[in-house]
């Protein structure tokens, strides 16, 4: 577009290219997939053959293109629909966060039942979009297609090489499902790797068609991109008019983008709880849900990608530069992981295996290359930030995990003198919560001691003659608090207790009021939160709250 | 303003209305205050001789009146400050904020030092206002003061009485300060009747005279409120020019209105602690902090006004006509009261002191009317919105205080049968936090049980090997999870425990890592949250955390 019309026979050759490149790296990552059967992405790839520091770029590139690609698809789907139906502009942020939600409930509910979900949209798509290149072909082969009467776009500046490969840039990020297809082949039906490898093909194939079919037809229909009408659509609507056919293609467009959102519902979860296996995310990530869904992945994933829609109120084509680097970054470190392992492995037929993928290497980096400096001022320049802030973050959990793993060793067993432990039973007041309190740790100890903190002198008499009835020959503990503190008298006391002996424990007893309604909590346990908080991070001592449920 | 120059004539008659309603309302609390040594509010005037329901109307309505004052005084304060330097005018939310944040600091600090810290401002504000008003009233009376040029205002509407009286309530919010004197009477130095009652009267005295002298040179000097300059400062560059002593108005204003926001940082948080001691607030409100302040209501209070400060944007004069409402409702109450007090305790003189009370009793509730009718849509409706559901919440709180003490009184002593504890340590793998926590669980009973839910049978056997490093006898009860849930069987197995006999106690005991870091806790816990959360509101079953302070 900035180069004007002079630019517009280049359309067909950047297409031409960009099909090239996904036949080079589909090719490519056939063979990944034969040999990673249970799971060949970037960050497996890259981590067992280049190291670890390779495969946490791989896996941060990954994340992050996993939520652009949720953001961006929706946003486009949305675009679609509005489209079709501007009275919805208004509502696209509101549109694009429902359908995200949708997306994951979907995905929460488990993997099986999306796949059902999914498949219908899919054929719908492919059949649509079928028809609709073929007779658009058919119709400019006879010769029977006239160009749209909008103008070429003006030239706004000299067409560059720089441009041209600008273009091809943006085209990339069509590239997208290919790592998806590899980094989830444990998803596929056995046998998975055969089966992954012929999605992949059929992927490359159709897509490669159809793409090639809408940048051949948008050439001979003389269409540019306008600011409230897609490409695809004014194609549609050139050649079948506003009839059936077309809400029909914008229909099965919106449902594919959301679907494509839906891969990265597979992906990010899962590339997540690889992680969190190797100790580089939080524990957590590896839990599986009761349907057998990576939960938290799945809800991280809505929430960034709905807070980038509404951030940028919709607009998302501002992150598509952002994206294509992330995914050729992990192609380039997955393919060269690929040279290194038949390197090192050898195997049948492994010089010819070694040639393909060093090729598939060479050119995504290249691409990679070209992506990063043709769009760095357009966004690229944030990934490129990005990734090690969020790889320095995956090794500061693995430091911690490690340093962790180090002091849980049971080579330390030997370390542990036997322990004493004093039991304290707190009271504020002597009522049935304390008295509960106090049969309980009648039970965990022989001779349990009762505190008392006297705050207010007048209190005192009267609360340890109320204590002679339940006491059972606990005896009461006061201590003076000169200055009224709650807190001061009874962390000396324990200081105390702890100096009488060796690996002495202190376990603290207290009441735990658990009323029936929410707004009740406000109104009770506030003595006891104060003591936990003030004793969080004091060494040997352990808090134990009894509850006392409350019946009203 | 609205009736126009022909309503001008008013200005001085209304005046003289509010400084004579000042001197009644005065006379009237001079009585409370000795009737009431320690502390006559409304609340408890009201709710001693009326009852519990007219004390919790006036108190909610005091409470949101405190607010009010703090958010209006301070928005007023930054107003004679945008009035002399107009560059700040876009920071005032910034800076009312920042006032608010200042006097909640010297308050928490405690009473004594921020006591200190406000007299000077006080005799400064009445020093330049003395000078200001006694040179205006000379010099009106020597005849060399020329009215401004400012036209005198068009009439928009005919002059009513109605216009008349909702003048004559937008004035009466200068008697706020009455009610502050009585319901602090125990912060004044003994004899604290006495100080309190002469602190009042020269309050009054003081007040009506300035206010008095003020509307007199308004009304000379043809001085109208405008948007972007309040009237004292228009009456001050007129007499002074923009010299210093105009600045030295301009600050000792802003100095008294955060004073003003001041006296609410008193009485919000000490009729909280009345509330809460009757038990109609959450008890924490009793608390005294450390400087014997009534810290939570000083948070509190602070956090509500700022909020209002930010939601109005600064502007605050829509909230004035709220605010009247709220004090004269309160002032009936406790007169009505006083009325009361003396037909049912009499005493000498009591005739008398009966018609004081009245008279102010039938004045201030004529008054109540009069602003609640004239200001009705001008937002008074939103008070008397307010009022009846912060009573409910009061009353609430007090149902469920009473019903709590019931259950908790030790006359239920009998019901208890002996207790019956089973310690169970609950082991998701075997390391340091849990060996840790088993020598923890051998102390508290004799037999501990050791409890291990099988999500993966694969890692049984290892697991089982490990325990018989560190078990020391305790033996390993593995629970099979066909579904891989934890809760599930855990739950189950605790309800079998139950089971085995009467009165059944399980002390289920998990590791807690305690780190250093505050994001390595999002690495941590996550299964003992999960427990603790699925067995909050489950009967018999208390569970210990027993802290692993990780060193790194």
């Amino acid at each position: 577009m900035l180069a004007g019309a002079a630019a517009t026979h280049l359309t067909v050759p950047v297409g031409l290219a960009i099909a090239g490149l996904l036949a080079v790296v589909a090719l490519s990552y056939q063979q990944t997939l034969h040999a990673y059967p249970s799971g060949g992405g970037s960050y497996i790839v890259a981590r067992a053959n280049l190291g670890a520091a390779p495969g946490l770029v791989a896996a941060a590139a990954l994340l992050i293109d996993y939520v652009l690609t949720v953001s961006v698809s929706v946003a486009a789907g949305v675009a679609a629909i509005t489209s079709a139906a501007p009275v919805l502009l208004s509502h696209k942020v509101v549109l694009g966060v429902v359908f995200i939600a949708a997306i994951a409930f979907a995905n929460l509910r488990g993997v099986r039942e999306s796949g059902r979900v999914f498949a219908l949209p899919t054929y719908l798509f492919i059949a649509t979009f079928g028809v609709l290149v073929a007779t658009g072909i058919l119709r400019w082969l006879s010769g029977d297609l006239r160009p749209l009467p909008t103008p070429p776009p003006a030239a706004t500046t000299a067409l560059t090489w720089f441009l041209v490969l600008r273009a091809f840039s943006s085209g990339c990020t069509a590239l997208t499902g290919v790592e998806a297809i590899s980094n989830g082949i444990p998803a596929f039906k056995p046998p998975e790797s055969r089966n992954a490898a012929i999605t992949l093909a059929w992927m490359a194939v159709i897509l490669g068609t159809l793409f090639l079919g809408i940048t051949v037809l948008a050439r001979a229909l003389g269409v540019i991109p306008a600011e409230d009408e897609t490409i695809v659509s004014q194609i549609a609507r050139s050649l079948f008019g506003d009839g059936l056919f077309y809400f029909l293609i914008q229909g099965s467009t919106t449902l594919i983008l959301v679907l494509a959102a839906n891969t990265s519902f597979a992906g990010f979860p899962r590339l997540f709880s690889l992680l969190a296996r190797d100790r580089y995310a939080p524990r957590q990530f590896t839990t599986l849900g009761d349907r057998l869904v990576f939960s938290n992945g799945v809800v991280i994933l809505a929430a960034l990608a709905a807070l980038l829609i509404v951030l940028f109120r919709g607009e998302t084509h501002a992150l598509i530069p952002l994206y294509a680097v992330g995914v050729f970054i992990s192609f380039t470190l997955s393919q060269s992981g690929m040279v290194r392992h038949w390197l090192t492995h050898k195997g049948g037929g492994w010089r010819v295996r070694l040639a393909v993928n060093g090729v598939g290497a060479l050119v995504t980096g290249l691409v990679t290359v070209v992506i990063a400096v043709t769009k760095f001022t357009n966004g690229a320049w944030i990934v490129v930030v990005l990734i090690p802030v969020i790889v320095l973050g995956f090794l500061a959990i693995h430091r911690h995990y490690e340093s962790v793993a180090d002091e849980l060793s049971l080579d330390r067993l030997a370390d542990q003198p036997p322990v004493r432990n004093t039991v304290l039973v707190l009271v504020g007041d002597v009522h049935m919560g304390v008295v509960k309190a106090l049969r309980f740790a009648e039970t965990l100890a022989d001779r349990p001691r009762a505190v008392f903190v006297e705050t207010d002198p007048a209190r005192t008499g009267w609360v340890e003659q109320r204590w002679g009835k339940v006491s059972g020959g606990v005896p009461l503990i006061v201590l003076t608090s000169p200055y009224r503190s709650m807190l001061g008298p009874l962390l000396d006391y324990i200081d105390q207790v702890q100096r009488e002996g060796p690996n002495s424990v202190v376990t603290i007893v207290i009441p735990e009021f658990i009323p029936r309604r929410w707004w009740q909590h406000l109104l009770h346990n506030q003595t006891a939160l104060l003591v936990k908080g003030a004793l969080l991070f004091r060494r040997g001592v352990v808090v134990v709250d009894v509850p006392f449920h409350l019946n009203r």
